[in-house]
C-alpha cells in the first residue's frame, strides 16, 4: 500500500494511492484509519514529505564505495570501516516535499551535491529495540535525499548546514508500506542522466540495525524518518537541474534546484 | 515577565507568574495573548519546557575557559578560539522538563557531566537576519543543562547520544522576557555545593550572534531554544544527585538524577 500526506486547499491529509487517485482516509496512519468515499486526483494534489517527523536520522557512512570520498570531502584519510551506525540528526527545519525546490543558499560556494537514499518510517514509540524486533517499528519505505554543502561539509565543525540549510532534506513521493528493504534498487537521476545508482543489499547496517543502535539511547517517535545512508561519488547539481531518486517499487521524488533569490542584491 | 508551560490534569498550558500563582493566559505567546481569571498555585502544578521547539541548538565551543578541557574530552590538542560560531544541534527528543530526573542511560560508563548554560527562546520565523536585529526575534531566556556523557562525546563520530540521550535537555523554569542576556550570573549546584560559576559577558559570541548565524541558512521556527555554550571544566553527576541551574533574574532548572532502570537484569 502507497500512503500519501497532500494539501487539499488548508487541510494536510492522507490518503492511499489507486492507479491516478488518491483515497482519503480517516484516522491515523500510525494506528488504525479507514478508507473514505474522497478522492482525488493525484495530479491536482500538493503532495507533502509523507510524515511531520520529530527528528530526521542518517547513520553515518554506511556503504564502503562511500568511505574513501568521505575521507576527502572532509579532507582526511579515508576513514575506517565503521564497526557500528554513528548515527547523526540532519534537520528537521530542512524537510521538504516531492516536487518543492532544493533551493541553494546565495553563500554557498555551489558544491552541492544530492545523495539519494532509501528512508524508513518509524510507525510507534521505540526504545531499546533489538534488531530483530526493529521491523515491527518501521510502518514503511520512500525515497530520500540528503543534499549536501561539500565545501561546508568540509569546513565546518557539524553538517549543521551543509547537510541542514532549508530545503537539503526532500523525501517523497509517499510511504510504501509492502516492500522489502533488503534488497532495493536506486538510482537517481539528473535531467535524465543516471548519476547514482546502488542497491540497499550493500548497506553496511540495516534499517533494523540502524534503528535498534539509535533506540537503545534516543525514543524514536512515529514519523520520524531514518536514511540509509549513500554510495559512491556524488557530484554537483546547478540551478535548473531536475533531480529524481527512483526507486522501483517504491516511487521517484522530484526535485528541481534553484538558486536562492537575493532581495538584497 | 516571566512565562510558564505547564500541565493541568489533560490540558497543557500557559500562564504568567505572579507571586505564588500562575496565571492562565489565553492566545499564543509568540503574538497576542491575555490573562484570564483562572489561576494556579505554582507549588501544585507540573512544569513543563517552557516550549515545544522544533530545534534546540548549541554554538560549539563559547567559552574561553571551557577550549581546553573540550579538547581533552575530544582526545584532541586544544581547539582553536572559533572565529564565528559552530552550532549543533541538539536531541529534541532529549527535551525534558524542569524537576523531571535526568536518566543516565544504563549503558553509560557513568561519566556523565551537567553543563549549566542561558537559553534563548525564538518568537518568531528568523532567516538571514543580522546581530542587530537577531534580538527583535527572541522571546526572552530560560535555564539550560546541556547534559553530556563525556565517554561517548569522546568516542562516537557525533554527538547524538552524547548530548543527545533521552533527557539530556532539562529546560526551565519558565521563560523571562525582560532581561538583558548580556550579562548574566550563572551558577550550578550538586546537591547545594556550587561547581560552576559563570557569566554570559564571557560568551564569545553573543545570543543575537549565534541567532544571525544559525538563520543564515536555517529557519529559526518560534519556540526553538538556542544554548548559549558552557565554561569551564565540570565534573560527574550520580544517581541520587540533585543539579540546579541558577540564574539570578531567571529562575532555578531543578533536576534528580537517577539511573535507568533495567528491566532485564
Amino acid at each position: 500500500m502507497k500512503i500519501a500526506r497532500f494539501r487539499d486547499g488548508k487541510r494536510v491529509v492522507y490518503g492511499v494511492l489507486q492507479g491516478d487517485k488518491l483515497v482519503e482516509i480517516r484516522g491515523s496512519i500510525f494506528s488504525k484509519f479507514r478508507m473514505t468515499d474522497t478522492t482525488h486526483d493525484l495530479s491536482k494534489v500538493r503532495l507533502l514529505s509523507p510524515t511531520d517527523p520529530m527528528e530526521i536520522w542518517c547513520p553515518g557512512l554506511n556503504f564502503l564505495e562511500h568511505l574513501e570520498f568521505a575521507g576527502q570531502v572532509l579532507g582526511q584519510d579515508t576513514p575506517p570501516i565503521p564497526t557500528q551506525p554513528q548515527p547523526w540528526r540532519k534537520g528537521r527545519n530542512a524537510l521538504t516535499g516531492p516536487n518543492d525546490p532544493i533551493i541553494i543558499p546565495k553563500d554557498s560556494e555551489g558544491d552541492v551535491h544530492y545523495e539519494g537514499e532509501a528512508v524508513a518510517v518509524i510507525s510507534k514509540n521505540c526504545r531499546r529495540v533489538t534488531p530483530a524486533e526493529a521491523s515491527k517499528y518501521i510502518l514503511g519505505y520512500t525515497c530520500g535525499n540528503d543534499v549536501s554543502d561539500r565545501t561546508w561539509q568540509g569546513k565546518d565543525w557539524s553538517f549543521w548546514r551543509a547537510k541542514g540549510a532549508d530545503t537539503f532534506a526532500p523525501v517523497g513521493p509517499w510511504i510504501e508500506t509492502d516492500i522489502d528493504p533488503s534488497e532495493l534498487d536506486l538510482v537517481v537521476r539528473i535531467n535524465s542522466d543516471q548519476v547514482q545508482i546502488c542497491n540497499t543489499r550493500d548497506m553496511l547496517f540495516t534499517f533494523p540495525e540502524i534503528v535498534s543502535c539509535i533506540s537503545q539511547q534516543v525514543t524514536l517517535r512515529p514519523g520520524d524518518l531514518v536514511f540509509s545512508g549513500a554510495t559512491g561519488v556524488t557530484v554537483a547539481i546547478r540551478p535548473g537541474d531536475k533531480v529524481e531518486v527512483d526507486i522501483p517499487g517504491i516511487g521517484v521524488l522530484e526535485n528541481s534546484v534553484e538558486l536562492e533569490f537575493d532581495s538584497k542584491h
